[in-house]
């Protein structure tokens, strides 16, 4: 099953737009976490079996196993989560980019070593740089406007009269989207730009960062960014969710933020 | 020591340009190498036995240990170059790029975990995207005018009146400079681009990839891109040095084609 095909069904399985990302950071374990052993997959699990029912997407950040030497534990988790929760895109949020032949090793990484149906890349390298995933039948989700405040050195520039983001859509909508599933990344922080974007790519879905700790208002989001179906977004959290309590209860707290959010991201008429 | 101080040493301890990239494919193994054992390792050590001499820098490209579940081998190679051979600059080919909080994943990564003098980073996300890099002591390479055909796709675009690429010279020059050692990435196919980035950015160092199985000319790229002192440059080959040879003779052959490229890319006067 492609990208596209797996993130419908979770869209209709969860009714749901909610994608929790996992960015197991170990300063900000619970204390009653026993950090000593297995912590980060502990972690990450708890939080998986506490909010699976009520998302569309999971999305691992890999920087935060790559720092601590837990590629292990990324492994099992992404292998944990599709096999029980079958209904839920597993996204491996990587942000990779390299010429052709790097990216083909980048691309066994993402859907071979953790099964990933889909993996962020950063579009700076352009076509020949993400072939090599849709090779292996992945999919594609492109940097487009990002969350972050240095997201305006770059992509609002102005390229023969449209910022560098909306070429970019142009690009992932138009030529990239030939070749194999796309989406993009546009930060719930710009919901003037999101909407610019959903008018140049389609149906085509798009991963939101940005609400919670980075202060993106979700309706806004939603308002702005999902299609005419209701569906066409996956609204991130990260830091809200998995750190919503830092006691025992951390799992429960973060199942009660992940029910407000995926309330607080519902499209009208779900 | 900083990374513009390691890599002024490299280039005074190894009168060379030239680094030699470290992209283990087992396909590409020798057959002489029994791949069942420690390949990985033996294969990049054994490369970087027979040219530590010929290089100002080593340049292990982090997807081809990941692709493999080989991160361990990759904190074994890097440790081992560090500790024998002090005056190779290490970069770790990861072009990296996330916001702030995840970038400081990626620093730990690339400085903690791996030991790297600089780390090749993308500039889609912008300035904040890169503070957590300086942060760890380490430099930052900048995607700038990379060497595969989609390049053209976005690096080209006008900017008003300038290509992007331009435009990225100028940010890392003028504003990522004032937080730390950086450096560029200018494809060695490209060498009148090479050349316009060089009149950008001083003397900041650039590294060129492109020559050898990509094809750049390294003359070329000499004469485009070294400063008036005859440095500034690090021209790195990969495949044409590491693949030199499928047979037991592979370590040499690899010697003999660095000893060829280091020629090949010496300055006038060197």
């Amino acid at each position: 099953m492609g990208f596209h095909e797996q993130l419908s069904r979770s869209w209709a399985a969860s009714n749901s737009l909610l994608c929790v990302g996992l960015d197991p950071d170990p300063a900000r374990f619970p204390k009653a976490l026993d950090i000593g052993h297995d912590a980060v997959f502990r972690f990450c699990k708890e939080i998986v079996d506490a909010t699976a029912d009520l998302v569309c997407a999971f999305k691992p950040q890999i920087a935060y196993f790559a720092s601590q030497r837990e590629e292990a534990s990324l492994e099992r988790l992404c292998q944990y989560i599709v096999e029980t929760y079958p209904d839920v895109t597993l996204i491996l949020d990587a942000k990779r980019g390299d010429i052709g032949s790097t990216a083909e090793q980048y691309a066994r990484e993402a859907f071979g070593r953790y099964g990933a149906h889909a993996v962020t890349v950063n579009p700076y390298l352009g076509g020949d740089s993400v072939v090599p995933f849709f090779a292996h039948g992945g999919g594609v989700i492109a940097l487009c406007r990002t969350s972050n405040p240095g997201g305006n050195d770059l992509q609002s520039l102005d390229c023969g009269g449209k910022p560098l983001y909306i070429r970019v859509a142009e690009m992932v909508a138009n030529d990239w989207s030939q070749h194999g599933d796309c989406g993009l990344v546009v930060g719930a922080t710009y919901p003037d730009e999101l909407r610019a974007v959903r008018q140049v790519v389609g149906d085509l879905p798009i991963l939101v960062p940005g609400i919670g700790a980075q202060g993106g208002e979700p309706r806004a989001a939603v308002s702005a960014g999902a299609t005419t179906e209701g569906r066409g977004l996956m609204i991130s959290s990260s830091r809200a969710i998995i750190y919503a309590s830092s006691d025992a209860d951390f799992a429960e707290a973060a199942r009660d933020a992940a029910i407000s959010a995926r309330l607080a991201t519902l499209p009208p008429g779900w």
